[in-house]
């Protein structure tokens, strides 16, 4: 990027090459290109995702729901491989018009809903089954705070930091050094609240530590990006002794493998339909 | 950025020097550094703000609110010098520890409450006072999908592309193409939805278009980035239909003032503690 002289043209022309590791599912464009419906399975939810820190969300709150004997919260986890393009399906696109995993199906709702975002999908699930989110009163809005705060502030870490320290073609210092602070500044934000309270949002697990495990708790387990020494992340001791603490959680175990299909044999589980396939 | 040679270190080091126009707000490290409280005014809801598209979001629905007679949404809105690093003061932090804006503290409910994070403060409002968000089923969770579409969408068009199209000290390809391709993405997403529906989440006016309104509504107006031509924002027709729309609502009108302190001065309302200061 040796183009201290650029100057961008009165209209952006999308350039030819390389845009790193997952340029070819990028588009300037939205919907679909080509007509192919979803599969459908038997379970009440249905879900289209990918092992990835947003779809891992999805699923390990589903498997919390199943360990307290909600039986409601059986789901069917079909794989969608975004590399293939299968987000840009008809079906896909007409149960999520942005295309990204995670998207789910509530067909035991009358009538049957959509949700997308991993966050709605969280909240969505919490509210049906009354699980993983305070009932009301502060408690319930703090819970609501740091859920949001996860979803504005995991882009500038996986879209920003990951992208330009882990994907892009080449190293380019700027912006390095930009996502870099603001991720540093944000560990530093969950570390000074864990250090007063044993979840996320106070004194229980909820929706807001299952939304930021995946992404915060994978960082400073060194799980992601390599880049434990890099941000130095064993310093946010509170962060580590928490995602810990999560990691030990039969339901999160089970939760991390589901559409996962890297790694070692034993974490994989490509598609998940039942109890059994684990 | 001549530095195809850049390798970043073993261990980051934060650089000396410019990190943009905003380069002065951004530190690795949470928390206060001046003890100082904040003031509180006699409303019911207090605003902790500046008017960013982030900030305009509430400004904008508690007008609303306000228009429909609900005098309980009645609130002081304090201007945050965050050029000056007021949100790093021990009260600003106290009421967000993520030291962004806005933050409200909700005096009238009892106990008292934060809330940070502004889909967290619109979905707060929406629910407290059962306005602007449907009350169950699809609609609801349709409402929230694209609440959280927005949250989670946004930092790719302003820490994404804003910063290095429009306040980044040099003018870098690589990351202007990135963040580019994927605002087009979106703004497509919008136009295809808003071709098939009145407003963003169905038949209704919800909190879903006061979340996309100051940041996509704003781009296609060309308020921000003077961008429009750049990105052909012309050519989202549907999109810009509907911001012409809610731009022409008074409530929009009142609550896109409120803690600005630029632009042209009969545009400018640095606080508000009642109605008769517009």
């Amino acid at each position: 990027m040796s183009d201290d002289s650029y100057q961008p043209p009165a209209v952006w022309q999308q350039p030819d090459g390389s845009g790193g590791k997952f340029s070819n599912i990028n588009r300037p464009v939205s919907g679909a290109t080509h007509d192919h419906a979803l599969p459908v399975g038997k379970q009440p939810l249905q879900l289209y995702s990918v092992a990835t820190p947003n779809g891992q969300k999805v699923t390990i709150m589903l498997e919390e729901l199943l360990a307290q004997g909600i039986s409601e919260a059986e789901y069917d986890a079909f794989f969608i491989d975004i590399m293939e393009g299968d987000q840009f399906s008809s079906g896909f696109v007409e149960l999520n018009p942005n295309s990204k995993i995670p998207a789910l199906f509530d067909q035991s709702a009358n009538p049957p809903v959509r949700v997308f975002e991993s966050g709605s999908i969280l909240l969505y699930l919490a509210e049906k089954f009354d699980s993983l989110i305070p009932q009301a009163g502060a408690l319930r809005t703090e819970c609501l705070n740091w859920l949001f705060w996860q979803m504005g502030s995991a882009p500038i870490l996986g879209g920003g930091f990951g992208h330009f320290y882990a994907y892009a073609p080449e190293k380019y210092r700027y912006p390095i050094d930009r996502y870099t602070m603001e991720v540093k500044r944000q560990l530093d934000v969950l570390d000074k609240q864990l250090e007063q309270h044993e979840f996320i949002a106070g004194p229980d697990y909820t929706i807001a530590d299952i939304a930021i495990f995946p992404w915060y708790g994978a960082l400073v387990r060194n799980e992601v990006y390599e880049a434990a020494e890099f941000l130095q992340t064993h310093t946010y001791k509170n962060v580590i002794a928490w995602a810990e603490r999560l990691a030990q959680r039969p339901a999160v175990q089970r939760g991390l493998r589901v559409n996962k299909t890297w790694g070692p044999e034993h974490e994989q589980l490509r598609e998940r339909h039942s109890k059994d396939d684990f």
